[in-house]
């Protein structure tokens, strides 16, 4: 399938492709939903008439909406239906909008002229601690070797409530937060910045379908009409912080600072060539949480720091499939209890680390805590530091969506 | 002061309250903005056009809302001027109202005939954890007297991200959670409804003023400005569950099966008669945290579990004094790193427990984790059975907000 709009050799954003995502433009500051296709977006506002299946017909109006939130409500038929929509419309093969100038003129936008903004209105955020290195890691640098996993992390995908305000789309920028750090051998904590400030390569999924209702789980089988579509994030986190707030109840002030997500949605339909086998669970999981069909997604993922004036240096390269859980046990476990789930919820995985050190995505991982040192270029780093530029990167044979998070130089006297 | 509309000996509505709720009745579904008085309600949307002074003048629009959250998001003088307004409406001695047969027929409803809802769409939910009494119990249980209070507990509000979605007005029937248990001496977990569920007594404050931005802490002689108003809470909880999950990162699915809040939110102006000096606190705070300005909050809260077909008896009587933070001290406190709040954010004081057995703001304290029971009538308690109403009481020099939280009967098997 090819596209009658020019996707440039190496794109992130071919026809196959298709994400979804909210942006303006300097002519028109109505925030509107688009398709990236090139170096273009299809403005869906401006072919909403155009979506006439039978799935969205009576539904044109989501794609007037100024969020995802509308179109991720319907059930996931009229995602589908969308997709191959949306690709009909693109191809080189069809001429309702290839050759209707002043149509394509009203919908075809350069990307270059676009603002992103967050894709949808996020009601709740949720993040998972979902990869068993990741997990490993902490472990043993906190507890050592012998507790490293903690007894219940093999029977549930542990997870924790986020906040959903300071999420941000990429590009925003992030301040160094202060607060309340006690340091190793201090008899008093002390307020000030952080000083041990990390990222953490995540990716995450919206939920979709309509909202449920309190009191009904999601049973795992039905899970797949829940799952919308997918993000990178970046869950920028401050460890000097977060060791002396978390325990007994959690992260919170050391995590809630920014969390930064890539304006562009994948749907899981543009995910389906990427689908791998599960990862083998031992001991087995409860029936609730039991599936065999795939659904571990193998997505190349790195992260690169670009210091202050410098260039983009690679510190991680890892797969998504290093994850332990998958998408549909995270949302049945969340869901077990009777919680209900909004369409523009996001659920995070965890940070990705694999097995190898090379594959370890924080910076508390890359540095041992600290007692390594990371080269970038010719600087080295430990943890972040003022004016750094953290980019991430996805990697699949027809998508390399490149993603950058901005920390700006800011001043921070003790 | 005194209404021309009548209020009953000892109602939990004086025009000395005025609290705020949403509400609609059988007549007219909309979503309208009220204040309860005696036993009916000013519909705030038909005496909109009355809010002429300077700081509402040009903000009618706010009472024609169906949420709360604009009139939350003006500044503190607007909420100021809001009450004084309608005190006078109320008022015996004024005429606007009191002679105004139309107006008074559209204007004042009967709360009968009404049905109350969320107050205010709630974007962000945090709980803390700020009874000393509540968090040396939990602590002495679970961990042995040496280790009861965690060493960051004294220094900073200790707090968590809550799940916003299952926030439900009082009434809301509340579904017995299922969930993976792990029983003492289990060697693996099982799945099935929780065995031991739980309330816990707690207040609420709805964050206020205009949203801030990220990266821009509210300090600590701000914070009035964003503290609209209380409301009472129950942090419904499945101790089983939760013991299992929590660890390390913090209550999940213990929690996010149901949180109820009362549908009326009393104002920080009607609650300043009951602000007392703040409880000493030693270590003295970092600067951050420091005010000496009175604001802790004397309020009588009771709790009274009622067995199916059974009458109310109360298992525990405490105040909301007992709490070693203030509500400025949280909110500073959360947002020091930062942390963006929007008008309609939810902040729950965690459970109010005091120093005494019978004010122990749980069951898990109540029973001492199952040890004792707890004389319910001729019934006897340590957790919840289905069926039972868990009621709780707010009672002040001029209100005592009567408001009760029903489990239904929901036979589960295991």
């Amino acid at each position: 399938m090819k596209s009658f709009v020019p996707v440039p050799e190496g794109s992130d954003f071919p026809i196959q492709n298709c994400p979804y995502g909210v942006f303006s433009t300097k002519n028109n500051a109505k925030h509107r939903i688009g398709v990236a296709i090139g170096e273009s977006i299809l403005d869906l506002s401006a072919v909403a008439h155009l979506f006439d299946g039978p799935a969205l017909k009576s539904h044109q109006d989501v794609f007037k909406q100024e969020t995802l939130n509308a179109f991720m409500a319907l059930p996931r038929a009229a995602w589908i239906e969308a997709r191959s929509t949306i690709q009909k419309l693109l191809s080189d093969d069809v001429t309702v909008l290839k050759e209707n100038p002043e149509l394509r003129a009203k919908a075809i936008v350069s990307q270059k002229d676009a603002t992103m903004h967050l894709p949808a209105k996020i009601g709740d955020y949720t993040d998972f601690y979902s990869s068993i290195y990741h997990a490993t890691n902490v472990g043993i640098m906190f507890r050592g070797k012998e507790n490293a996993l903690m007894p219940n992390w093999k029977w549930l995908p542990v997870g924790y409530h986020g906040r959903a305000s300071s999420i941000v789309p990429s590009g925003t920028p992030i301040r160094r937060p202060r607060g309340q750090v006690k340091p190793e051998g201090a008899t008093e904590p002390t307020y000030g910045p952080s000083r041990l400030l990390d990222f953490e390569l995540e990716m995450a999924f919206f939920v979709g379908g309509p909202a449920t209702e309190l009191g009904q789980p999601i049973p795992i089988e039905k899970t797949e009409d829940h799952i919308f579509g997918m993000v990178l994030m970046n869950d920028w986190s401050a460890r000097d912080i977060q060791a002396w707030e978390y325990v007994p109840l959690g992260p919170f002030l050391g995590k809630s600072f920014g969390t930064t997500i890539s304006p562009w949605v994948v749907s899981m339909e543009a995910l389906r060539p990427y689908m791998v086998a599960n990862p083998e669970q031992d001991p087995a999981p409860l029936s609730y949480l039991a599936h065999s069909d795939p659904y571990s997604l193998d997505i190349n993922l790195g992260v690169t720091i670009k210091p202050e004036g410098g260039a983009d240096h690679s510190v991680c390269k890892t797969s998504f499939k290093h994850l332990y859980w998958t998408l549909k046990q995270q949302l049945a476990h969340h869901t077990v209890n009777g919680c209900n789930v909004n369409p523009g919820d996001l659920m995070g995985s965890g940070t990705v680390s694999g097995p190898e050190e090379g594959a370890y995505g924080s910076m508390l991982e890359l540095s041992w805590r600290g007692a390594k040192t990371i080269p970038v270029g010719d600087q080295t780093r430990k943890f972040l530091q003022d004016g750094d530029e953290v980019h991430r990167h996805l990697r699949l044979l027809f998508i390399h969506t490149y993603l950058y998070f901005i920390i700006p130089v800011v001043l921070e006297l003790t």
